[in-house]
Order: structure tokens, then C-alpha cells, then sequence
């Protein structure tokens, strides 16, 4: 029982990523298509971790990865997701405990192992990554701890949880806990081949089901089938929602209501991974929501968090990030 | 007399630009700030030439580039601007004639001689300018034809016209006969140290004389002091006015009334001298304008005419625009 407030409870798919620096002749082979996430069953799983060398393994998970930031940005935070209870599920849970994340949803004693996440990083730091559901699949709606939910002022989720059916079920009583707590629902619309697998679905739920939007660009011209940036925005601005777009190099945009915000990217020397910089984007701009910053300075907050982690190989920031913040936080 | 029915006519300072690419070094070794324009008197750039070889001599100006390009873009166009009956001055003239742009302001026939700009490309393709405003800065208000004034959907000025008392004379009273016949004034902000020079004074034309305004984010933020690009859009949506406003490689914002487009600059290869590359811009965008195209399509005109100028050395198009944009517009 979560007795405390919380600014935000993440949920989403519980893996463990694999990173593995490869060439584009490897995605070449395999047929894969940078840049996205697809999915693989356990057997792909194993004949793909056959074909290569050990990578290097550590938590993520795309609404982990922005529960771990808002943790080091100093937020109260708490997170929901289903590991197996095996090796890789307790590296799971102490990881992100250890960032002092309330994390208490229930291992599985049974079935698939804990998901994993094949993320192939190319020189040029883009990610494309293979993942296996596994266990983080068997989220289901009795595992939304409703008192944990309605403690934290946003409850944001992730649009993979939308993948499998019973994250899909816990997805959706998750949102009607937020808001019948009075609370604020996030939705990171995650892929474009995500987008593409449910748009019908993701539109209605951005259009009438949750309060702040965050995409990339290629996410939200393919939720609207735009033919670029500045079409999707057009559709963007007719909503009520917040949304916070992000544009890679070019930095983001910020739209509610009337207002709008074109904030440039942090400069940064040299980008190695951009495995979760929309992750972190979306940490830095929920911390400074949750203390009441304006847009404009929310906007910069998720920009600097996102350079911290677009630095280094790995999807969880590697300094304290509230320092790199303070001082326009 | 103009009979005929113009798009836009443009008022400017009559210049013969002189190239010469150069390095950093040159600058240094005289104090130039890179990518701005100074204003140097005529001992000054007698000093300037004699220090460099021979550079490759075009017609120019701000305002005549504009209006080069809608020519050349098929628009119906009018030239106002002072030249000195000599060389130079002829040169300047039937260049721009040659294009079909009606221009008819008498040269003077006795003092300074035609206006140069001494143009430093460096390797960057940024450029430095060196102007010596001579004969054009001798425009007055008796030089406004009204007709043609009148005759214009549009009246395009450049902000460089209110360095030289008369021309700010003349400045008014075309905008004056604009409005009075119903038609539009479109100012360009033309450089940040001119927006340094007349702050006040722009920022009142702006917010209560022009119609639309063009400016770079240099001008902008200067304009407003802002901190940074989005700081000053914040002012620019406070205004009635159709704002364009470029960002080099980040492309434009166009902002009128609460729609707003952000589009991408034209992928382009290899930059090679960015001189014109915001008067193409206004000349793409003025010519949507009066064509009736929507802004998002007024701004993507004008990004591949900024593109095409920004490929070659020069500030004037080397291929008919209208080929360039026959698909978009």
C-alpha cells in the first residue's frame, strides 16, 4: 500500500535491455528496420542472441526509463509492470528500487521469463530494437494498484502496453482510476509501427482519453497518416490535449490550446545512442509539469534530460539529472 | 506611369554587390563581425577594395533581390530604388529590367556614385557585407511613384531604408499610399545591428504599420530582446500581423492570427554562400501570396527558392524559379 503522494506512476512493459553496437549490415541481414521496435517470440529471441556477441544487459523499458529519470530528477515516483521471477526480474526490481521508485507489482511464479529487449545500436547512434514480451506481456488489470494510481498526479503509460491484451486491459482501468481520482493521464505514443498497429484506437485515446500526449515526429504523422511535420500539427492544434512533440535534432514542439512553444535541442558534441531520449524527454517534462513550471521551461527541462542520455550508450541517465536541471528547474 | 496591374513592388537600396570569398582571417584582420552588414562611407571602401583582388560585381540589395526573384518566378514586379548615372548604375539598372521588373526611378546625376556592397563569403558560406550606401541612399520621398505604389497588391520594404534619413521619408510615404489604396506594406527587418540601430522605431512599424513582416532569428530576438527563438515567437503571436520567420537549416515559423506552421527547410547538398537566402525566401513566400496559396504552401515555396539561392555564389537565382516550384505552387 503506497501511503505517500506521488508526482507520477509509470506503467508499461517491464525488459531488460541488450544493448549490442552492431553495423548496418547486421540490420541489412536480419531485415530490420532501423530506427523501430518489433516484435519477437521466445524462439527469434534465442536464434537472434545466438547470431551475435554478449551485449551488455541492463534495465529499461520505455515508461521505466522515464520513471527512472523523474527518480533522478528528485520526483516521487512509482512504477507498475510485470517481471518473472527469475534472474533478470530481481536485476529488474532492485534497479529500479534502488533509484527509490516504488515498484511493487507482483513477479510471475510461472510461465515466460522476464522480457528482453534486443536493442542494436548503429554508428550513426540510431536503435532498432527486437523485443520479447515474455512475462512484462501477463501485466494485467489486477495488477493496477489503484491506491498507487491515485496518489500520483499523472499516471503515464506507454502506447506498447497496448501490444498485448491484458496490458491493454490494465491500460485502459489504470486511466479510469487517474481520472476518477481527479488525476492527469500521460500517453507516449512509443513506435510508429506501434502507431500503425492500432491508429484507429490510439486516435480515439489521445482525442477523448488522456490529458498530455508526448510523440516523435514520425509517431504523430503516422497517427494522422500526415505527410510531414507541420501537417501533423495542424491536426495536433485542433486538439484539447497537451502534446509534446519531439523532433530529434530539430528540438521540440509544444502545443496546448492556443499556446505553442518551438524549443531547439540542447547542442550536444556528440550523439552515441538514442535509445531513450523520448523517455527522458518525457521525464524532464513531467518533473517540470509536476512543479508547476511553464511550457516553455518544461520543454527545456525534457530537453536536457534528453542530451544527458542521447550521450552515452544506454537508456537511463548516468549522472544525477536534477543536477544538470537545477538551474533552470 | 504604370498601367499595368502588379503582385508586389519593392523599395530598397539600389547596391551592386561585389563577391569575394575569403577566410575567417580577413575579418579578423578588420574587426568584421561575420554575417552582419556595416555601413562604411566611401574612403572606407576605397580602403577595402584596394586590400583584396578583384571581386565578381552583380547587382544586389535586399529588396531587388526580392524582387529578381518573383520575376523570376513569374510574378508581375516594380522596382523603386536610387542609382547614380554611371556604370554601375546602368549595369544595376537593365539587369533588373532584363528580368521584366518595371523599374523607373531616376538616377541622380551628380554626387556619390551607385551604392556597393562589398560581400565576404568564407568557407562557412556565411557572409559579412561591407555596404557603401552612396547614390541609394539618396531615395526620397519625390521618388515613390505612386502609381506603381498603388498599382501593387503588395509593397515590399526592407528595413536597411530607414539607415538613410531621405529613404526613411520615402519608406513612409509608400507605406501611406499602400494602405491608402487598400494594398499591403511587407517589411523585412533586413540584419540585427540595423534592428540594433532602429529598435523602437521598428518595433511601432511593426505592431502598427506593416502587414506582413519578414525576419530571421537574429532580428527577431533582437527585435524583441529575447533570450532565444522562442521567447521571441511568444511576441510574435501577440500580433495581428502575418509573421515569417526563418531559422536557416531549422527552416520557418509562419505565424498569423492563432495558425502557426513550423516547416523544414529544403534538403539541400552543399551550402555555398548564404547571401540571399532571406530575400529568396520573401520573394518565394510573397509570391504564394498573391497566387492564394495557403501559408503552409507559401512557406514551402518559399523554402525552395531560399535553397536555390543558397547553392551558388550570388544573391540572385540562377534558373527560372518557376520551374523549381511548379509542383508546389
Amino acid at each position: 500500500m503506497v501511503e505517500r503522494v506521488l508526482d507520477v506512476v509509470g506503467i508499461g512493459n517491464a525488459i531488460v535491455d541488450v544493448l549490442v553496437q552492431t553495423g548496418d549490415d547486421f540490420l541489412a541481414a536480419h531485415g530490420l528496420a532501423k530506427g523501430t521496435m518489433t516484435l519477437i517470440d521466445g524462439e527469434q529471441a534465442e536464434r537472434l542472441y545466438a547470431s551475435m556477441g554478449r551485449g551488455l544487459e541492463c534495465s529499461g523499458g520505455s515508461a521505466a526509463n522515464t520513471i527512472a529519470g523523474l527518480a533522478s530528477l528528485g520526483a516521487r515516483a512509482g512504477y507498475i509492470g510485470k517481471v518473472r521471477d527469475d534472474a533478470l526480474g530481481d536485476a529488474f526490481a532492485s534497479d529500479i528500487q534502488a533509484l527509490g521508485v516504488a515498484f511493487e507489482t507482483r513477479p510471475a511464479t510461472a510461465g515466460a521469463s522476464t522480457a528482453r529487449c534486443l536493442v542494436l545500436v548503429t554508428p550513426d547512434a540510431q536503435r532498432t530494437m527486437q523485443t520479447y514480451l515474455g512475462a512484462s506481456g501477463g501485466l494485467g488489470p489486477e495488477d493496477i494498484d489503484e491506491e498507487m494510481v491515485a496518489a500520483a498526479q499523472v499516471t503515464y503509460l506507454e502506447g506498447y502496453l497496448w501490444d498485448p491484451p491484458g496490458a491493454k486491459l490494465a491500460f485502459r482501468k489504470a486511466m479510469q482510476v487517474a481520472h476518477g481520482a481527479g488525476r492527469m493521464v500521460a500517453l507516449s505514443l512509443s513506435d510508429p509501427f506501434c502507431v500503425d498497429r492500432h491508429r484507429d484506437e490510439f486516435r480515439e485515446l489521445v482525442e477523448t482519453g488522456v490529458d498530455i500526449l508526448f510523440a516523435n515526429e514520425a509517431e504523430i504523422t503516422s497517427l494522422y497518416q500526415a505527410r510531414d511535420f507541420d501537417a501533423a500539427l495542424q491536426h495536433v492544434r485542433g486538439l484539447s490535449q497537451l502534446c509534446a512533440l519531439t523532433r530529434s535534432a530539430k528540438g521540440s514542439v509544444v502545443v496546448y490550446g492556443e499556446e505553442i512553444h518551438v524549443i531547439d535541442a540542447e547542442p550536444i558534441g556528440h550523439v552515441v545512442d538514442t535509445t531513450g531520449a523520448g523517455d527522458l524527454y518525457a521525464a524532464g517534462f513531467l518533473y517540470g509539469m509536476t512543479r508547476g513550471l511553464d511550457l516553455r521551461r518544461c520543454g527545456q527541462v525534457a530537453g536536457v534530460c534528453a542530451a544527458e542520455v542521447i550521450g552515452h550508450v544506454g537508456a537511463r541517465p548516468q549522472v544525477a539529472l536534477s543536477s544538470l536541471v537545477a538551474a533552470i528547474a
